[in-house]
């Protein structure tokens, strides 16, 4: 199979970049929401940020790639706690996935040949330590949102059913992609991903032909543009790695913290989990800057991200959410 | 798994943890129905009161958590009298459990290989003598929340399907959190639960960095955060053991019947189980502040955790419920 | 479990105790139908009347409660023909009871294992010769309630499904409770109701604290409540069964069948079941007051019961269809 | 079981009486559909005919109540040709057959057992040369009435499911009762009916007080009320067996034939199935009566009955189509 | 079982019985979609069809149909080539029919029994080489139409279900009867039947009474009518074996040709399907005929049969598709 | 069975012909949707392009056309690597193809008789390096239009579920053929065909007429006719195969680019997908032409093609959204 389109050489769409870095150097920050319309590469993106991620070190026969054989689950019955290292998972939820399969499942095979009762883990086992990408998460059923959320929240599997009573890791970044032509989220889910970004075509001619030519290039000269590209991968990757251990030491005065309440009350988030994302979201930047202190710039810089789509509908207000977030900034940081 | 967060750590939001302290001393008061936005903090007090309850006595091998052999269900054969200390019980009903698992069910697994009708127990089994949890209630079909409501109030399971003819206890309190923007629930359901509170993001600046600090603490410096508050969840912990004693010695003057009477009626709450909850709740604040004879001033501090959810709308007062039952109180009870 | 609520104890609700008191004097009056909000006591009163109504004679092994061994069905197999008394059945439907529970169905587990056909006897072979209870008959569904209350008429359930050609006796009076706020029943389902009663709280402040301090008693002070109220359960319980015999020789005078048929002719009632309910009503109350002849006096008392819900709905009459009844009675038959 | 009210003790109700003789006379007049509220005796009087019927000779073993061994069905396998005499069959479709049911169905049993394909007949099997009554026919699904009505017009019972494909004989009248408030009937269904009748309660007091003694006397007086009215009941069927004999002989001359299409151009029902309806209808009553001619009188008292369901909806004419059919039959053939 | 009611006793509807020889002549036509109100005879003359149709020589054992061994289906395994003649089969699509039961399914029985894949053939099967009727079009159900019409036009009958993967000749004439009262056909279903007809009841007298005479006769008369009506039919088999002689050397010429797509265009019916039926409806109709050259005159005649449906809905003209049909006719080709 | 109407024979339909031939140049030029009215030859055409396609060296046994062993999924176990040359396969998906059907699925027969979890490929596997055509895509369940997209997109079939987890190749052109009369298509879903034709029936008389006469001479004198038509549709395979050469070779200049971006944002096209697209089909044109470089004209006489179904409606533009495309055109690349 062709490998993926490199990130790097993605042209434009900065916003959905940012917040995906973000994402890998903290993925406590919680999932992406991708807006936009059909063909601005949303799909696109998701596929290359795998090849982006640095591997990582799981437990050989562990079904939720646990980095321990101490926390692979009870039920997984680890007699090897040899490690090696694969790629950061990137599973993708194909359309008509079933709840079972999403979860994981009594095994109906050894039920029927054995009359034993196991568990066949399912895509949420997969994606544990990576990401879980489903394309159009607004035509997916309500239920299955819900239970996709509330995972990726909880960080924890929990089947109840069949007689099965079943938990495991799954720690992961939701990153769903949606089209607001094709009814809207409800509040409360929009609310559980950490980040949103708008994608939009862009409408400079350079750059569209600049899109064409890579696309062509990927397509018909393969080999050379993945060698000059994938260079450029490394080199990110790189940065992401090292922001992760600065992340650790980075250190974050009061006056930041109030900085970002204030942002959050004057916008009227609903809840806290707008301060506690753009904090996170903050700091992740800030430790890819490689800066050791949480500064305005920070927040200012992702601020949208983190709350454009915590924001009440306001009808009095034509200009979008992320324009009134940006006026809020620049009342409340100055310009 | 990390440990929930702390109890006696929650910022603010004191209706909410008054109505779950209330229901740790008796939990005859009913369940607790919490109204409010995504991100105020709902399931994350709910998990925080896990921590917090005393632990109860249990025979080993009850499937119901009965505290001694002859409580225990004919069907569940038990040999061993012997008793131990658990926690006590708070069960998550997740996202999609199906009514089976619910309730319980045929034991599929037996049926199959040994051909015997056995009895699987289910979550309402695993409650028993303790707290079950509903995430957004007005989510959940109405037929699953219709049964939750009966066997909290009733007090038992029963079970008849699939040739099986079982009841146990399952006695409960029913958490249930929900969201008023996703629609309402029927008045029938609001009046089934015991006491109601509803919960807000704070405004106050301060407050909020106090609970962004917290947060903080929690995920970065977690030893020490635990630490600090386990020993507050502890002093909490005994004021509820020593309120269980003191309500059964409480003195209930004719007098304060008569108040509880009249307030509901001026209120116009439907049905007299406005009346009974509130008496029960006041006792139990009675009981709290450590008083040996209820009075006006407990009726005064419960009144609109047990009455709010029974008005009536009227379309004509514009203030909310909570304000109406104030002012009823105030003109009844002076200010 | 703990003992109902004493019958005699309810505070009130006078038409409601009577209308329960009448159908255990003479069954084939038919169901009651209890409208009311929630928390007035509907369910409260119909576990009350188990623990009033006089013991039955059955057949030891008869599933379905038959006094005489001759009475029990076919595929019932009666070895024994030794009797014994058991209570009054009084059969709660469950929430989520299916029809398969409700009507009996084949026996799966035998027709697995010993590939017969058999017959395992549902809820309504229990209610034989007693009550059945349903809460909140209007969220039932309409083709559950339609085959309740055409078994309820006929006294046979028949059973055509799985190749089963099953009939049994089941005669039972059906107590159902409603809503009026949650949907409204088809007048087809009213009129098959015997009596139908309003219940409503009370606005006294005497009143509501009674009620308070009787149900503080119970649950509080059990023995010794329990104790005092039984006694005069068993009170009327002898009334009961003296009705019973005088019931045989009342005498039913011509003008008072005239009476009858008058009321229903100006009241515009459908049908003719309401003169025969009316006619039953009364003189079942005539034999509870231990009168010989009936009377108008009997008549009038129990005309509202049997009447009002087989009224059409008249747009330009504000008054209740119990008023109007009310209006009709005193025009003629004076005041 | 009790024996069910005598047909000749019901009070008034003569259309329905008329139609009920007539097809019990002449069965392919098709089916009666009784339209009237709750109330008006349409089961009684359902239920009353089956003691009317004169009894029919069957073979012995033929599922289908077949006269001769070679009209039974191949599948049958008859092996003992004698007959015997039954009660014309009067099959009640209970609430919730499911299909299979009605049709016949593959016979499980047989199936798993001993690995055959064999077919177990249904409730269109035992109403073959009877009566099948549908209580509340507008609250069946639409596709069992429409296979009821293909079944009775075509006087065979196709099964062409699970790999069976069987054909028997299934002539019966349909009997239906409906509520005009609940939903009408689809024209189509409608015109499918032979005759129609509208009943209503008695407004008159004597007639009201009559039905009420009648039903008191069938229930507290049973035995000796039945033997009264058994002897009017079997004089009422002689007079049906011999007018099965009399309407062979019946001469049918051309003008009444003319009359009759008159009747039906003027009034514009839909289709031929009224003329050929009414044709029946008068002929059956002319044998009945004794008549070896048909007369106009005869369409006559007979036209309502066949056609007054067949009228399309005139919303500019306020009367009932019986009115509208009363007017035309005055107009053609004189008062 | 009575035979059927002869095709040339019917009174009238020359439209109809037209376009069933006509389809008799040349099955290529595609089906007949007969409208009408019940009671118009409509199933009457479909079945009456089957009387009327030449026998076919089929292989006996071959499943549907064949003339010879080399067309039958590969999975029928035809050991024996011998012929026979069987009417032609007119098969009758009963209410409720699965889709199983129309195209065929796998053979349960074989595969439980001998663990094979066999196909047991359907419907669909059964009609091949002759008529498949449907009562009732409007009131199937769409996926149900859509694979029949579907079929019909293609001859084949293609099963991909459970593991099948199955094909087999299924050329038939479908002949659907409607009720334009009971909802409309989709325009694309429409332009799948080939001809169409209108039947509606005779408002003259005379008519009228000879269609009762005839149905008397048929029922009371039987063996005498049959005798008579018998060798109309035969003479008429007769003739549409010749005209399907005829057919074969008939010949068009090219003005034909052209006065058929004037005629289409005029109309503005979509596609050219319209053309290619009313061309195969014309020459079939000249062949009856016995005409050896297509001409204006037997466009004239079958011009409202094969284009009426086909016309898309004109609000500002009144007049019927019919006789938008006939005013063009005339404008196109004189009067 | 009948060979295909010849492609070269289809009368007119320049634009349905174009799009096909551009694709069956290359593939990844993605699906065409054909819009039309019934009746104007749409599935003829594509049944007749399965007769002009180049055939393919296909792996004996690979369950999906691979041309070598190693393309071959690993579940299909290919034992022999000999290759043959087959039809480019044109898969029909039928009306009521299950989910299974169409995505493969397990073994069912292999699972119950050797307990293995054997995959049973589908139409998607059969449609490998061919065509899948879908009849009237509007009426298809939108669950299986959005898996179809997808797999045409990814080129990959993807199958989770039943405890499976199945990848194989799934490269194929969809062509689905649609009515705007019966609903719009979702604008995602047109984006993802690559082109879109509209057919019309012809309204010039001789066009018409030479369709009939060849319709005529394809039915009633077969063998000539494809004699005749065969060399056509052998000469346009040629020029296919020659064309796939030529676009290996053929040049891009950057002003070619340009252009096609500038069209694609002048007509505000959503996405890049038309540019891409657009690309693609004028370079597959430029190949068929024979000229070694892409210029305007190329792109000119495509755009229509490849953009039509991408415009957003413009409820102030009546113009049809072709014309506005081709007034883009005229305006940007001069006339």
């Amino acid at each position: 199979m062709k490998q993926p389109f490199p990130f790097s050489a993605i042209v434009g769409q900065e916003d959905m970049k940012r917040a995906m870095v973000l994402t890998a150097i903290d993925p406590s920050i919680g999932g992406v929401l991708v807006f936009g319309d059909r063909g601005t590469g949303k799909s696109t993106a998701v596929r290359a940020l795998a090849g982006l991620l640095p591997p990582i070190s799981v437990v050989r026969s562990c079904p939720v790639n646990s980095a321990h054989p101490e926390d692979c689950p009870d039920w997984a019955r680890i007699t090897d706690p040899e490690t090696h290292e694969i790629p950061t998972p990137v599973v993708d939820l194909p359309l008509g996935a079933s709840e079972d399969r999403v979860t994981g499942a009594l095994d109906i095979e050894k039920a029927l040949t054995q009359g034993e009762k196991a568990f066949q883990p399912g895509l949420l086992a997969q994606a544990n330590r990576g990401y879980l990408y489903i394309d159009e998460v607004n035509l997916l059923e309500d239920h299955i949102v819900d239970l996709l959320l509330d995972v990726a929240q909880s960080g924890v599997n929990v089947v109840e059913r069949e007689g099965l009573s079943i938990r495991h890791d799954a720690r992961f970044v939701l990153v769903g992609s949606g089209n607001p032509e094709e009814g809207e989220l409800r509040p409360q889910l929009l609310d559980r991903f950490g980040l949103s970004v708008d994608v939009t075509s862009p409408t400079d001619i350079d750059e569209r032909v600049e899109v064409i030519k890579r696309r062509d290039d990927y397509e018909n000269r393969h080999s050379s543009f993945m060698l000059r590209w994938q260079a450029e991968d490394a080199a990110l990757r790189d940065l992401i790695i090292k922001a992760r251990q600065t992340l650790k030491e980075l250190k974050t005065p009061d006056a930041a913290l109030r900085t970002v309440a204030e942002l959050c009350v004057k916008l009227g988030s609903d809840g806290l989990r707008g301060e506690l994302t753009l904090l996170k979201a903050a700091r992740a930047y800030a430790a890819f800057r490689d800066d050791t202190v949480l500064t305005t710039g920070h927040i200012r810089s992702t601020a949208a991200l983190a709350l454009r789509h915590r924001l009440r509908r306001d009808p009095l207000d034509e200009a979008g959410s992320g324009a009134r977030v940006a006026r809020v900034v620049a009342e409340t940081l100055g310009v």
